[in-house]
């Protein structure tokens, strides 16, 4: 991991890099979080301009929910928070990649990470378990 | 890797795992595609649902391609095709998460991944270099 990547505190270079994003036709782009050490894809969400600028700014995963309509710190409920060691941006500049360090758990079902639904033998399976209840993230 | 994963030849299963995904509203989910091995995220995609039972039914990546709105078979230009030996769904099925075996390069620039450009010292850098030439992967 370089020691010179996030966080940036110079709005300069965040609004520089900002330019190079192709946000879609409502203003956003997915970005995927991965765990930087074990490679494991946490879940994936979207980001506007301010939650991307946030994340450059903070070195903390910030979001924007779709169904809220405002930005989604993470873990700002669940206390789960995603430390941004690193970040990419695709070829095409419409897809953004984090390298987080994920505390706890990424997924609100309190799994590791949301992607846990696999084919086995043709049926979708969950191949993970819960390693908290949603009660302990969010309250009863 | 579970072998009771991909392909899943029974009509019937690919239809019921067919429903448990949520398209959005331009009967599209992103695709997000990771090397099986190495946990490196190579690139996001699309797909629609005929994408994704191709997919299911062949074990070979194909998404469908936004900008010439038809099926895109991963390689059938550039001979890159990614052999899927798993597939998650996440927790509110809207994203897709494929486990590939990528033959050559994913990105179309020649770079194993699409996801090479980083903030470095606050400015976004290419941090891999092509591994073939587009003229190679693409003809002249």
């Amino acid at each position: 991991m370089n020691p010179a990547s996030l966080p940036i505190p110079d709005p300069v270079l965040r609004s520089a890099i900002l330019r190079s994003v192709r946000f879609n036709g409502l203003g956003i782009v997915p970005a995927i979080a991965q765990q930087h050490d074990t490679g494991e894809v946490l879940m994936m969400a979207w980001m506007n301009a301010a939650a991307l600028e946030e994340t450059l700014e903070t070195a903390r995963a910030c979001y924007f929910s779709r169904s809220r309509n405002r930005l989604w710190r993470k873990g700002e409920s669940s206390g789960q928070v995603q430390h941004v060691l690193d970040l990419r941006l695709d070829c095409d500049g419409d897809t953004v990649l984090l390298l987080v360090d994920q505390h706890g758990v990424a997924c609100h079902t309190g799994r590791r990470s949301c992607f846990f639904l696999a084919p086995r033998d043709g049926v979708l399976t969950e191949i993970a378990a819960p390693e908290a209840s949603p009660e302990s993230l969010y309250g009863a």
